[in-house]
């Protein structure tokens, strides 16, 4: 591996923040050696840009399909990635992919909150539990001592939805229930697995993109994906244990739990 | 309905906290008119200590089947509690009834993750749903300013295990991610409800029991049921609307989220 070059995996590359972090890596925003862009349907009409990147950076970018709803589906990208990162495994992981839902209590149904928790929780999760084997080898074959994403990292993308302490001030705006729930529990999960694996030196940090204009955003965003997502990849390079169990906003705040 | 007496429902009271709170109301902790204690079994052999205790006070407690993992039965439930209830309403909902699931995030499989959704998670909101038009009546009827569980009120029974700022101090001797992460999505279900039904003046709290001897707690637990109940039903006693959306221990003391 070239010096400083690290094995990266991002979830939900094919729009928003996620084919944004592609496209930022690739030039260099974060030095990468192979960049494994994952999304559930890379061959579908909506994956048509990051098959154009993928093809102008054929030497770093794979794009392998993923549902991260699917338990199969994360075993079968683990295995694929394990094979293509060998025996250096796998530094970064960045759990990107989510969908959300604005309803309020009373208009959130079972089937709702069973969405959101299966994609926005259980999907973080088994990202974890099958890539947890990848990140251990990238950890014990660095040279790098202490914790940062150049040795073995996870960083979930969360949201200021999902802090408790902020709920009053912003439930008029957004209410998003099944949301925020889901939000808060990748939260909790999250927070375990920096204390679970600590021992392991894997790095675990929730990052809130600000309100950011894509798909999910809307319009009324308050700034574009490239700003939010250089300065959470600033935010990314330059953490430390210190950082591991960090909530943090794009610009480096600490958001209250 | 008597000065100061109100209409209450318990969930899962055949043991543990909530047959300690059906045992303690009865004997006048709180005034209390009509209480419905449900459990999912109540002629089954692990409800005879319910039974007979509903036998003692006939005139007070009606014991209702629930098993708030299943919609259909929360909805019977509403329907029987509202002919109990009648134009008074429901002006105490006590969400008791949990499980947990003490596995480290590593063995914590998809299956023990949706088994604690659905009841700690699934079950509270449905049972808030369900129950608001007799937590509306009571609300409505009442002639009390302010909030209050004399008015109306939810009381969920959170955990200390739920608070993310203290992952890091409890999680070496009780890991229980699917516990946690029911618990903490709990958490903030409650804030939100808290919001959201301010304008029915409708009281939402959440309260840390303490780690108590019962069947969940274990042995080594380090208070009785009675000392916790007597403690949280003091609190219950004195909420107003500054205790909207709060999470408190069974002394008093505000828990970080």
């Amino acid at each position: 591996m070239e010096a400083g070059s690290i094995n990266v995996l991002i979830t939900g590359t094919n729009r928003g923040l996620g084919l944004e972090m592609v496209r930022l890596m690739v030039e260099g925003s974060i030095p990468v050696k192979k960049l494994i862009a994952c999304c559930r349907d890379p061959d579908g009409p909506r994956a048509e840009a990051l098959q154009t990147l993928g093809e102008q950076h054929p030497d770093i970018i794979s794009i392998v399909p993923l549902d991260i709803s699917d338990i199969c589906s994360i075993k079968e990208c683990a295995q694929r990635v394990g094979a293509l990162v060998g025996s250096e495994g796998l530094n970064l992981l960045v759990n990107n992919a989510g969908i959300i839902n604005r309803s309020p209590l009373l208009e959130s149904s079972c089937e709702d909150m069973r969405t959101l928790f299966n994609t926005n929780i259980l999907g973080p999760m088994n990202m974890i539990k099958e890539f947890l084997p990848l990140l251990r080898t990238a950890a014990e074959s660095s040279k790098i001592s202490g914790m940062s994403i150049r040795k073995a990292a996870v960083v979930s993308i969360s949201s200021l939805l999902g802090s408790v302490q902020n709920v009053t001030k912003t439930y008029e705006n957004f209410s998003a229930v099944p949301y925020r729930v889901s939000k808060c529990a990748l939260n909790m999960l999250t927070t375990c697995a920096a204390t679970e694996f600590r021992k392991d030196e894997i790095l675990f940090s929730l990052l809130h993109p600000g309100w950011v204009r894509t798909d999910m955003g809307g319009n009324n965003g308050l700034i574009d994906a490239p700003e939010s997502v250089q300065k959470m990849f600033d935010l990314m390079a330059s953490m430390t244990e210190k950082h591991n169990g960090s909530f943090l906003d794009y610009q480096g705040q600490t958001i209250a739990w």
